[in-house]
């Protein structure tokens, strides 16, 4: 009966390998790292998201004249800002990932809030799967509906 | 002399094999798709990038409240606006793809020419191959440098 169990086992491990339970959980992972790297961001640490991006990372947001290119500019632009940022509290609005088995693109809305300002964004990260590790390729934060000039 | 001909092309065909001519030419197929979505765009009609946008595909602009999810939801955006848009001119500033087996991503800087106005925008598109061909998933549109109230 044992080794009847163990066969079955093993035909029921062959039918559902393990790729299946990752890609269940690529998901939930990639929203726990945003997240993990997001509240270190909201207190002034932006190691958190350079610790996740890959060297050939890509980098919009609304304040660049365009698209930045690699870690090094990424690293330049956080730098200058480390310590500068403090968000009370933040709401990730609806994440959403669409999975493949090496890259992920996670996209949400963001509201941070800080002191009497409320700040609405849209946000897309493009994750692949680098050496077994997760890593950003492409960052891309924008205003939510900007009241413009 | 012509079986060690054969088998050397074996070899080589082995050390080479066709995903890495694939992968070579990516790139310029995403590229070359979203220019021709664009091109159809900048003359008020929408369905080049309904063409190529997955049902699942989610979006990001400038003047929606929140990101919207689904062709249906882009459908109706953009139905909207059909006839509406009229570009002279564009520029697709450095794209560049991040390419995986299954997945794309395509990030540009855009200039478009609209008579007297000329507006900048970033850009991330996600592509996902769907059953042999390309499809968009996800379209983030921002604006560079928006200058706000």
């Amino acid at each position: 009966m044992a080794k009847f169990i163990l066969t079955f086992t093993i035909i029921l491990m062959s039918l559902f390998p393990a790729s299946s339970q990752e890609s269940n959980s690529v998901p939930e992972l990639i929203i726990g790292m945003e997240k993990a790297a997001l509240e270190r961001w909201n207190q002034g640490d932006p190691s958190g998201f350079l610790e996740i991006s890959a060297d050939d990372v890509v980098y919009f947001d609304p304040f660049t004249e365009h698209r930045l290119d690699g870690i090094s500019a990424l690293t330049n632009l956080y730098e200058g800002i480390r310590g500068k940022v403090h968000v009370d509290k933040y709401e990730m609005i609806n994440p959403r990932v669409h999975a493949t088995e090496n890259m992920a693109a996670l996209t949400y809305n963001l509201v941070s809030f800080s002191g009497e300002n409320t700040f609405r964004w849209n946000c897309t990260e493009v994750f692949r799967l680098d050496g077994g590790n997760w890593k950003i390729v492409q960052t891309h934060w924008s205003l939510t509906k900007p009241e413009l000039k």
